[in-house]
């Protein structure tokens, strides 16, 4: 099944103790693009300036992305991030943004992107989002969100939440947006909303799926070098979603996502090995599938009971 | 094979926004030996004062275990701690800690205890703990710490960690001893002392287990209900080395430890939904076995190759 994609595409600078970025290929709707062309046709829409050019178009259009959607604002600079880690690169901190085009964004879909089945609502103003939502006709729309439209914008944000299957945020947001601490009390209240799906990003520690059959846990893919986590995050969402949409869109199974959610591990743990979309610009789908072949075998124990005392 | 437990015996007063207690039984080797209890014939070892009374020796003799090494220092108080959990139940805030005859426990081991065929040297000075190690003739060591000794006695716990066969720390523990952010280059740099296992504790992320066979992740189990995370830790610890004793204790497989991770995980995650040692008191193995039986439950997914797009 197809798949849109509505976010940022940006230029960011980056700095992390293994280096350093002035100017690279990012933005949450890239790095969801690229993770997901592994699994289905995508198309990306957002605003893009003048400064994007061929050689950014190309990124996307090698891996087979649809950029026919992309917004090029004339006369204008595409949305630029300049942000560093320090040496436990859990934090992205924020040293530069300018929205540039991406500030008068007021996506409007094409016939074709209204028509797809699956739809991604990329990290944006959630009022945006739901007005994409209303304009698409997508059978299954997960959205992502940060922790800035929870605190300005958090009746909004749950009126879009309403109108959609699935939602991805980081667990400490998802604890934020509910106000519960406890975070399978926090899923049940969002899926109260409407969504059937949450998925809560960890990070370094993984992901987790919690939907009405039960929970599902897996571990980040540990790596020995993480070079800049930038985009780990919306590479997950791209190979989840993206699995999801090549496995149907609608009634969807637990156990399909749950290897979802190991095709988004893999991708992601690929992601910040190097800078940007660099390793994910000529990753293998033999890569992808011996990494989630490594996942299961590295989460797989033999549960046979015991003699235990009494 | 026989299992010995070093460490503190405490009354704990302990606060949560889900309730409290005034005086309750706590402390490492008492969580630990309850948790271990199920798979082996355990000894603890710790000094109590004379408000240590049958009561208590009671709950740890219904588990079966064995209490003659536990020293009543005449005119002494127990080890008290005093401590609070915000909400979020992630941080311990300790508001009064008063050492009494844990100040100036001199451990000697018993015969029978130096004969113990596996020994756990629960979070106490690490000077104190190389002495205890020094003793014992057990062919299967693990140690606790915590960033007290890490931050006061760096040095000296490195040279009591040369001396042990398994590590089992916080994961932000093992970064600030080995001052390395990323855990799979910490987890090697520990085994090159002498460990050969390595278990970083996650917190509500699970935990992780790093030899030089590889890596495997395991989530918490999930939760609705968490009324006081005092002893989780040890009692993850207690289910892990009591599996390793009863599993023969020496050459330990990496599968061996797959499993022992799951049994730690279950036991720890009954130790949490009550207070102190309250819901381990009266934990069955049938109950342990049932939720060994979820974890493997809700960690596992189908690898199954699906069709990638190159």
């Amino acid at each position: 099944m197809s798949l849109t994609v509505v976010g940022s595409i940006a230029f960011d600078a980056v700095t992390t103790p293994f280096g350093s970025r002035d100017k690279m290929l990012g933005g949450s709707a890239v790095h969801f693009s690229l993770a997901s062309s592994f699994f289905t046709d995508v198309r990306v829409v957002g605003p893009v300036g003048d400064d994007f050019g061929d050689a950014e178009y190309a990124v996307l259009q090698r891996r087979g992305v649809n950029t026919d959607d992309i917004e090029k604002v004339q006369g204008g600079e595409t949305f630029f991030w300049r942000g560093h880690y320090e040496y436990d690169l859990n934090t992205a901190h924020t040293d530069d943004t300018r929205l540039n085009v991406f500030g008068d964004f007021s996506p409007k879909l094409s016939a074709a992107s209204r028509e797809s089945d699956v739809l991604f609502l990329a990290n944006i103003q959630p009022d945006l989002q739901r007005e994409v939502r209303e304009q698409s006709e997508a059978k299954f729309v997960a959205l992502d969100s940060m922790n800035l439209w929870i605190e300005t914008a958090r009746e909004s944000l749950l009126k879009t939440i309403e109108g959609v299957d699935c939602v991805l945020l980081n667990d400490a947001e998802i604890r934020m947006l509910t106000r519960r601490p406890n975070l399978v009390q926090a899923a049940r209240e969002l899926r109260a909303l409407g969504p059937k799906v949450v998925v809560a990003k960890q990070g370094e520690y993984g992901a987790a799926l919690l939907t009405e059959e039960g929970f599902f846990g897996l571990p980040a893919y540990p790596l020995e070098t993480v070079n800049d986590p930038t985009g780990a995050g919306d590479s997950f969402a791209g190979g989840f979603v993206g699995y999801i949409a090549a496995a149907g869109g609608e009634d969807i199974s637990h156990d399909t996502l749950c290897r979802a959610m190991a095709y988004g591990t893999a991708i992601a743990s690929y992601n910040v090995e190097e800078f940007g979309t660099e390793r994910v610009q000529r990753l293998t789908r033999e890569e992808i599938t011996s990494r989630v072949a490594e996942l299961a075998r590295i989460t797989r124990f033999d549960d046979a009971p015991v003699a235990l005392r009494a």
